[in-house]
This record gives C-alpha cells, sequence and structure tokens, in this order.
C-alpha cells in the first residue's frame, strides 16, 4: 500500500532538551512538498555535530528537535517538481546542498550552494518555513535539513544524493559527512602526489579519512599528529607511518616536523579546529610547494597568525567544507570508489547499536570510544 | 681581439656608501671562473630594490658595491663547466638562480633554488666567496650576483636566462625582475579565468604588471587598489577598469570590494609590501573559489592575521617569488609571449638615460615618476 501524500507516523529519537538522553517517539512526518524528498532511512551513524548541537554550549538551543545527518535511506516519496529522483531510488541525504542554479553551484571551483549552504540555527524546511515533524500536532525542529534519527525524514532535492543501489547502506552512510569530508580535503584541495609527505593534524575520524585519501594518493609518510598516543595504534590501520605528539617536544611541533622532513611536509590537512593546530600545519608544510589544508571549525574569536614571508616562500594555504564535494554530483562517485575498493571504509565503523539504543552511541563518542557508531533504525 | 681570460678595465657605477650618489669608475672585471659567464651589459633597468639596498636602511650595510639587476646583455666570454651558453649568446641576468639539481629546481611546483635563491648579504661569487670586481686591486662587492651597472659583469651560470637573440634587449631587460614578478604572480599563480574580476593592491610597475597579466588572461574587470589617485590616470593604460582607494572608505576596503562586485573579487593580488593590504587583498576575495597571491615584500615584523573561517570558506592564500618563474627554464618563454605581441612592454618604460646619467634614475624613482627607467651602457 502506497504511502505518498500521506501522514507517516514511525519512530523518532527526538531531543527534548540539551544535554539529555534523546527519546524514541512515534511521530508525524508531513508528505514532502515542492522540490522536496521523503526518505525512509535504514542507517545512520553519529558524528560529532550531532552531539555538539545536542550539547548546545555557545549556540542558540532549538528543541525539541530531530538530530542526525549521515545515513543512508532509499526514497519513499517525491514532492512536486522533483524528477531527478523517486520512490525506491538508494540515496544519502547530506548536510549541505547543491541547487545546480546558483553561482557556486555554477562554479566548478565551489561546493558552498547559496541556497542549500549548511545551516545549523534553521529548524524549518526552507519551502514554507515549517517543520515536517510533529508530535500530537506540534512541530518538531529540523536540523541541517536531514534529520535522520527518524525512521522517515523529509529533505529538499538538493541535499540528496542517488547512489549506486548496490552499496551497502550501513557502510557508505558514513560517506555524508565525515569520511567524505577527510577524504575529500586529501584527494580534491591538498592532493598529494605520489611519493610525497603529508602531516595529519587530529587522528579521529576526519583526520583518519584525510590519512586514508593520502594513502590512496600514494603519500611516501603519513605523520599524523595528536596530543592523544591512545589514537596511535589504531592509526596505522589507516596508512598512518609515523606520529608526532606536541607534548613530546619543547619547541612548537612544525620545527619538529620540518626537522623530521628536512624542510617541511609536502602536504598538510588539519581537523581539529584548534587555532595553534592550524597555525602549526601551515608552518609545516615546505616552502617552494607546500599545502595546507584547513578543515577543522575554529572558535568564533580565534585568529590565524603567522608571518606574512612563510606565505610569500611559496606555501599555499587553504581551506575546504565538505572536502570540496559537490553533495549530488561529486558524492555518487565516491561511493563507487568503495565499491571498487579504492577506498576503504568498513574500518571507521567500530561499533554499531539497534536504534532503540541510539543514547549508547553518543555514550561511546562522549567517552572518545571507537570512530563511527552505526545505528539500525529497523531495531 | 678576444678579450676571455683575460681581466677587463671598464666602466662601472660604484656606490661607496649609503644613499650617496654612484660614481662611475673604471673597474677591473675578472675573468669567469667556474660555473660562471662574463657578460657585456648593454642595458640595465632601475628597480627598487636596487635604491632599497642603496638606502641601506634596516639592513647590514655592505659598501663599496655595484648595484643592478635588471638587465640584458651579450655573452662575453664563459668558464670551465659552461656548456649552456657561448659567446655571443644574447641574455638576461637574474637576481635568483637555477641549479636544476636541487629539490626546488627538480619538483615543478617551486622555483626557489637552494644553491641561488636570492641572497642580499652576500657580496661574493658563491664559488670561491671572493669578487670579481676590483679597483686598484681592492675588492668592490657584488650584489644579487648580478651587479648589473657595470659594462661587464660576472654572473653564475644559474642566473643566466638565454634568450631570442632578435628580442630587443633595451625592452626586455624589464623582464630580469619586476615585469615578471608582477605578470608571473597573476598568470602561474592567482590564474584567472577568462572573465573573471581581479583586484591588484599598489599600482606600481610590479601592480601594473599583474595587471598586465589580468589583461592578457581576459578578465572583466581590473580593480586597482592604491592609496595615490594619481596613479590611477595611468593604470589605465595597463587594463585597469576601476580604481579604489583605501582612503575614501571609512571601512576596511575590503568590504567595500566586496559590496560592489557582489560578494568578492575572483582573484586578487598584493604588490606593496604593507600587511594590512595583504589582509585586505585576501579578504576581498571571493568564498568558495577566491585565490589571493602575495607578491609584496613585508617587513620583518608584521604579522599575517585573520579568521579562519576566511579559510575555511574555500578562500586560497599564497604567496609566490618572481612570479614562480624558473629563471633559465622559464623566461625565455616570457620573452617570447613580448616577441609575439601577446604581453606589452614598451609601455612600462617611460624614461631613459645614458649610464653616465645614472644617478638620473635613482632621482626619478625616489620622486615617484614613471615606471622604469632604462640605462644605456654605450653613452
Amino acid at each position: 500500500m502506497s504511502t505518498a501524500g500521506q501522514v507517516i507516523r514511525c519512530r523518532a529519537a527526538v531531543a527534548w532538551e540539551s544535554g539529555k538522553p534523546l527519546s524514541i517517539e512515534e511521530v508525524e512526518v508531513a508528505p514532502p512538498q515542492k522540490d522536496e524528498v521523503r526518505i525512509k532511512i535504514l542507517f545512520t551513524s553519529l558524528c560529532h555535530t550531532d552531539v555538539y548541537f545536542w550539547d548546545a554550549k555557545g549556540q542558540n538551543p532549538l528543541f525539541p528537535r530531530i538530530l542526525g545527518h549521515e545515513a543512508g535511506g532509499i526514497v519513499e516519496s517525491v514532492g512536486e517538481g522533483v524528477t531527478d529522483l523517486k520512490p525506491g531510488d538508494h540515496v544519502l541525504p547530506i548536510f549541505t546542498g547543491e541547487c545546480k542554479e546558483c553561482p557556486h553551484c555554477l562554479s566548478e571551483e565551489s561546493n558552498m550552494c547559496d541556497l542549500l549552504r549548511i545551516n545549523t540555527d534553521r529548524g524549518e524546511m526552507i519551502n514554507n518555513g515549517k517543520s515536517r515533524f510533529s508530535i500530537n500536532g506540534k512541530p518538531i525542529y529540523h536540523f541541517l535539513g536531514t534529520s535522520t534519527f527518524s525512521e522517515y525524514t523529509v529533505v529538499h532535492v538538493g541535499q540528496v544524493a542517488k547512489i549506486n543501489p548496490e552499496a551497502p547502506l550501513d557502510k557508505v552512510c558514513v560517506l555524508s559527512c565525515g569520511m567524505s569530508t577527510g577524504f575529500g580535503a586529501t584527494v580534491n584541495v591538498a592532493k598529494p602526489k605520489k611519493g610525497q609527505s603529508v602531516a595529519i593534524f587530529g587522528l579521529g575520524a576526519v583526520g583518519l579519512a584525510a590519512a586514508e585519501g593520502a594513502r590512496v594518493s600514494g603519500a611516501s609518510r603519513i605523520i599524523g599528529v595528536d596530543l592523544n598516543p591512545s589514537r596511535f595504534e589504531q592509526a596505522k590501520k589507516f596508512g598512518v607511518t609515523e606520529f608526532v605528539n606536541p607534548k613530546d617536544y619543547n619547541k612548537p611541533v612544525q620545527e619538529a616536523i620540518v626537522e623530521m622532513t628536512g624542510g617541511g611536509v609536502d602536504r598538510s590537512v588539519e581537523c581539529t579546529g584548534s587555532i595553534q593546530a592550524m597555525i602549526s600545519a601551515f608552518e609545516c608544510v615546505h616552502d617552494g610547494w607546500g599545502v595546507a589544508v584547513l578543515v577543522g571549525v575554529p572558535n568564533k574569536d580565534d585568529a590565524f597568525k603567522t608571518h606574512p614571508v612563510n606565505l610569500l616562500n611559496e606555501r599555499t594555504l587553504k581551506g575546504t567544507f565538505f572536502g570540496n564535494y559537490k553533495p549530488r554530483s561529486d558524492i555518487p562517485a565516491v561511493v563507487e570508489k568503495y565499491m571498487n575498493k579504492e577506498l576503504e571504509l568498513d574500518k571507521f565503523i567500530t561499533h554499531t547499536v539497534p536504534f532503540s539504543e541510539i543514547n549508547k552511541a553518543f555514550e561511546l563518542m562522549l567517552a572518545g570510544e571507537g570512530l563511527r557508531c552505526v545505528i539500525r533504525m529497523d531495531e
């Protein structure tokens, strides 16, 4: 029996207030409107950004809200004007979009869509400024336009990547955000050449995805930098060949890296968001050709500071957002890389839990355990 | 009668002490040693760097010295081991070199040769740590390994670009430094696409060469930024379409540029060396794809400072040295661009003086008049 055009009642994990365990509730999910798609979520994984906005420190708290943005699912129905997708398509919802019409989407160089660029403060759909979720008629806020901690969700078509239906959604769901962000930062932006050296600052999931990009690119040395030495053992599985703990030196870590590499690494990727790590990541690249790429999100009062001669000596500094991938145009090809075994994803998935135990995923992340916990929606 | 292997007596303009007029003297020029070339200079032009080291404020003064580094000449004789050049070749001596063997020379991405990178403190030849110039046996210091304010000079073969003998040396001599620096910063590093907008900070000779690079690249808007409005009229000849004087705004000039371009310019090139201009040049480029290129040399205590989100929003910041050209490999092709009328040089040459009046060239530059003054060595 088709559910198209009907309100769907299903389970969702609702965050009622900041920092309190999510509560599994029956919610109503309205049909998709113009340019929207309703998706049955099969797998979703937990990312730091979910925890950050659940904790809601230093932001406008927006509750009750359905969090979640890394996921894989199947299109249930489509709204008016949607021609690219049809019921049954396998998709990844993405936290940032691609309208295909704005100057950014028309530029080969940018993925920062004017219409659908990430907006963490928005809790409604852009079509009519209203939510598609409710409980007994009372609206529940969306998160990043994705809200994947629900068995069904409504997403703008510009935020939906249609992927190979053969791809296992319980694995490729992690490409919705973190893994693509780190991997793309290396392969699309830092672009190390075969045999070059790469330093990765921060060995969490995004940093390890950046290391995976370096491994795939044929880097000769992958130097992992982290303040937590317990991360080093795990990082070896991701091709990291050497480890540097800034705490072990009584000089700036960039000086140590310049010494161990005879002048600096060829490329660096910063995945912590610490301003000091950003400066170190820039100053540790080789003059003449070094490229430093910033991925981590800084505090709003931070200032990046360096001596301009570091730039004039032909170093390049650039930032990236979602690994410079355009969600709809580029992510399907990243899924193919996984299918062709060019890119490994399974090693990122260290835990799985049933949907009913979603709070366990939060506990694991807060305890710093593992990389990605995949949540099985049908359990 | 061949002069090879002989000491040549000729005229040179000697700087005896900082800030005092040069004095034309008869000097002895020793024959070239291993890996060196002796060049008969026909034309030399004056660049700010000559004046800066003549003035010798804030540096180690090194006198007596023969300045000069933008020039064109003909090889008179070559030293042991020189196979790339022979007497009669038309050449441009360059202030920085290309040994073709170090990691920088072997990298496609760098021109910052380890052996022959610019060294403003060195007054002797690297071969034996001695000068090839003397007056009555008393050594006179070299400058940048070129010392072109002499009818004959000795230069390391790695600092000599062999060019098309049809090229007029009184014009292409300006490609030895300033014009290549600015032009290359745009075409090799900023790389604007046809139809894009480019902001140029500083409308002196290097900035106008950067504008020439934007014109040649087919930029749709070339926005000139300078504190001196008297430079605007001249800049029109170089394709600059709009002018912005930071003094005319009571907000940072980058905000004004972002407003006039609906989000920022596609590319910017900074040619002043002022730290504030560097920051403005970076912050005025468009998010998603903007590229800012730093050319101007800053004070040694300056700090480049920006909010890291400016980077994370996919802006690129990079510096360049000598327009990223490798002196021997690339400069001959830039001369060809002039020969093919792709690149205009004549408009940069606003004055010429005979060698006997070289101090007039200094006076013009100190008065801020004109762009390049070419000095004719045979008069």
